[in-house]
């Protein structure tokens, strides 16, 4: 049987890569940056208008399809995942790197069907690096295999995580008292590049043997979540149960072993689910 | 009157590139690891292999001049700066990111005289970027010019810093909260890519407004030093008075003013020099 969402597939890589030189362009020119949930939570007209793009061009193509987008969510629209196919898109991951021009900037479609992702895609656009993963077929960057490192010993692992963006004191204070737990272990060390997405395709590639994070968003994990796992790594939620998309929740291990570890020394902070309603 | 460094400088670019492409040839090979100071301080054959590879064939072009390499002094050799024109070598910055195979590692020279550092190259040896500073001449990248933000204000900021290699709990404490402290002011976020060099290299090519650290060495520092300085930044110490690159701190910052600002946050972790005699 013929891959009923290839081309699908095929139309999310193409609007990436559109959407990634439409990123990088506006990275030669002045960036005006507004503020969004608290002073370190931010968005610009690029961010606005990359997403914009991307939906139209999929609407058109696929009119029957439900989108879940950063922006439009952030603009009011619904953020509940239907088993209808959902294209769940954010127009740039790592917006404060991409107003800083530090050198990570994802733009990330993931694809969802009866709530399972079928495929994600990740450009990682200013070092022109293009993740791709479809359910059952494999990982790849720029065509080659991707693989974990199938590390199992956390004395012996590198992990990826943010400081995010919330700067409520209590809620920061988990965040560095679990990365101070985890160094204590000890382990090897903590990376952090400022994007969910291209910190989960560090993990795919096998740079480094897991991210964690709570208070990111479905758009930052439904691209790289299945990229994640077709390299053969594992996704679970930071409590070392299953993982929940819409939880704002991860942990995205080379091994299941490695995951439920992290997951025994991280404290949870209480976040509202993404599909929440207000 | 002609550059008298001109001509180190030119070797030291040649033989940079020369050790990345031994460092990006070992990537693709098994990597055995040995442990230094601590569990989490690692060293490899390649930074041994690479070290003399640097310091042979500076010796046998300059018969005169004194070294301070890293591998060298983990041997058991000297590291007292004097007036002699000395190389300062780290064949591999980001050793526990080679160790991975985490995308950022560097080899950095710094060459100083008469205690000024006058020049430095850093060759991100995986992303393929040539960093390089001489006095009074500016500092490149592939070519590149490069130029600090000039960000003053804090709260616009976007940090570059490392967890490091030291598990003792009460040093990990400090170090993160200093973060917290930083976070809190609020700033845009901390980045951390794992090497000390590529970190500051992001501060003086404008992607990041300012690197600290305590606890790394000289060879972290020479040879990206002047490439913040001649990008336009100011080098501090971390209490906010004058840069010393053999005290094992640093605040590399893209303005006097951002760089003072971190200073008054910044809790001290005591350290043994780089030339303490033991």
């Amino acid at each position: 049987m013929a891959d009923p969402w290839q081309q699908c597939m095929d139309y999310a890589v193409t609007l990436a890569r559109k959407a990634g030189e439409v990123v990088r362009e506006a990275l030669k020119e002045e960036i005006s940056i507004m503020i969004k949930s608290s002073p370190a939570d931010l968005v610009t007209v690029t961010d606005q208008k990359v997403e914009k793009m991307i939906i139209s061009s999929i609407k058109e193509k696929y009119p029957s399809h439900s989108f879940i987008g950063e922006e439009s969510v952030a603009a009011g629209e619904g953020c509940t995942l239907t088993d209808n196919p959902t294209w769940i898109i954010d127009p740039i991951d790592g917006t404060t790197n991409f107003v800083h021009r530090f050198p990570f900037v994802a733009v990330s479609i993931g694809f969802v069907v009866s709530k399972k992702i079928e495929f994600g895609v990740v450009y990682s656009c200013v070092e022109d690096k293009m993740y791709t993963g479809r359910r059952g077929k494999g990982a790849f960057c720029n065509g080659q295999k991707l693989q974990v490192s199938g590390q199992e010993d956390i004395t012996k692992s590198l992990l990826v995580t943010e400081m995010g963006s919330n700067r409520d004191p209590e809620a920061l204070k988990v965040i560095l008292s679990n990365m101070e737990r985890l160094l204590s272990i000890p382990i090897h060390g903590i990376r952090a590049v400022g994007t969910a997405a291209v910190n989960m395709c560090l993990v795919a590639a096998g740079g480094a043997d897991a991210y964690y994070e709570m208070g990111i968003h479905c758009w930052d994990m439904a691209g790289a979540g299945i990229i994640i796992t077709e390299a053969g790594g594992v996704l679970l939620d930071v409590s070392g149960g299953p993982f929940d998309l819409m939880s704002r929740r991860i942990i995205a291990a080379s091994s299941q072993v490695i995951g439920e570890r992290i997951a025994k020394e991280l404290q949870i902070i209480p976040l509202q689910r993404d599909d929440a309603t207000n």
